[in-house]
């Protein structure tokens, strides 16, 4: 399971606070907590910032590599953001994320290419987003066709299905998880990766609604996760759900978060 | 979802107790606690009692039945003791279980015919219980053969995979969570229901792991569990996970367990 931390944005308040009054320190605690909490990849987003965007996320990706050597994600919807910070890497990082929009996805995948990078891809064009089992499955399949064809590995290849809010739509959820399973049944070696929170926006106890969806993904293939670590309750019912799928032999990785204190 | 009570077991030491003493007050706040946490059926077993098992199990039956409306489910896997304590059934129960052990299937399946109940099978015969995805989902198609012959309407029958614990193998829950799945796709409108305790023997939070796993068996399908409805972690995994797959419309379910104080 390949966790991405996601909680170095720009879209948080405090966030865009600590980038706008450079504090290196708040950034660099949520980055180590992130590491220590189990990412994989901590995740850098300077989104909110239009025009200033690179600046801030050059900014943010060095002041994270100068506390942990874990790889980042590197989160923009602009191929010329991505093209301007990429060599700024120390360690082949993922980029966040490419489309079926043509200028998003001919502008991001030869950097891809060029840098060996893994890749989220979503299921959505320049002008719609999948909503049902079909839909998603279907870009899914025109993502895989092109980005192999770009010469990446299906392995580097995480594709997001997106997910909606349940309090406006109780139906399309479902899709989601059912094309979770169809994609890695139908392409074996990709990976599929989902963003939580917005499942779970309008609706009380929204920490209840995220980890019930990410076990229920798990269940039905998912392999990789946009998520905060550090929500012990999260944290806990994804290693739980790894081991129910039989993805943690002899529950090794799950006694092992319970010894480290890693359960609420 | 069909919830079946499982807390008045004569395995639990003070359920056990309280039909020595004959402490139907015990009970009866035992029955009434599930069917106000949301149980369907309110299951009575006293299978700890070699010998005399049908005259507690009456017992049980009628302290139960004082206060409740709530239909029973009747456990027991000796055709003779459901026989015996069928009659006295108030409103049609379920029975649980028959398995493909031709004593107990040939000697349950014309009460269960006679009485018009639901009916709880384990995909277990005589002399071995279904371990691979492969043989849960041939069991579950030769129970269906069977009980579907013997003029039980598929809408009736309620097929238990089985599911063992994590701590000695990790590797069969996973076969519990494909067959469900495939057990609801091969036999349209048949039902899936799972005792969940087995599964976290041994392990450290059992809890989690518990409701963990029913989230999972809820995204592959399953539509009933044999559980404690008051354990209230468990419950409000369940109402999740029921709005995450889509089957509570306009998520009311989940915000009326919210607003009721069904949540932890």
């Amino acid at each position: 399971m390949i966790i991405i931390g996601e909680r170095i944005n720009s879209s948080r308040e405090q966030i865009a606070q600590a980038i706008l009054s450079n504090d290196a320190g708040f950034i660099q605690k949520e980055a180590k907590a992130q590491a220590k909490a189990g990412a994989n990849y901590i995740d850098v987003n300077a989104g909110s910032f239009v025009g200033e965007e690179a600046k801030h996320l050059r900014w943010l990706i060095e002041v994270v590599q100068d506390v942990t050597d874990h790889p980042l994600c590197i989160d923009s919807p602009d191929p010329e953001v991505i093209k301007f910070v990429l060599p700024m890497a120390k360690i082949t990082p993922m980029i966040n994320s490419i489309t079926l929009e043509p200028y998003r996805l001919e502008g991001m995948l030869p950097l891809v290419v060029e840098h060996g990078c893994n890749v989220i891809a979503l299921c959505q064009t320049g002008s719609s987003m999948a909503k049902t089992t079909e839909e998603k499955v279907k870009m899914a399949s025109q993502l895989v066709e092109k980005v192999t064809a770009s010469g990446v590995p299906l392995d580097d290849l995480y594709i997001d299905p997106l997910v909606y809010p349940l309090s406006t739509d109780t139906e399309t959820t479902l899709c989601t998880l059912e094309a979770i399973e169809q994609i890695m049944k139908q392409f074996p070696g990709v990976h599929t990766t989902c963003g939580l929170t917005n499942i779970s926006y309008g609706l009380p106890n929204r920490r209840l609604v995220n980890r019930t969806f990410l076990v229920a993904a798990i269940a039905r293939g998912l392999d990789s996760a946009i998520i905060d670590p550090t929500d012990k309750g999260l944290y806990e019912s994804l290693k739980t759900a790894l081991m129910v799928v039989g993805k943690d032999k002899f529950c090794v990785e799950y006694l092992k978060a319970f010894r480290d204190g890693g359960f609420e």
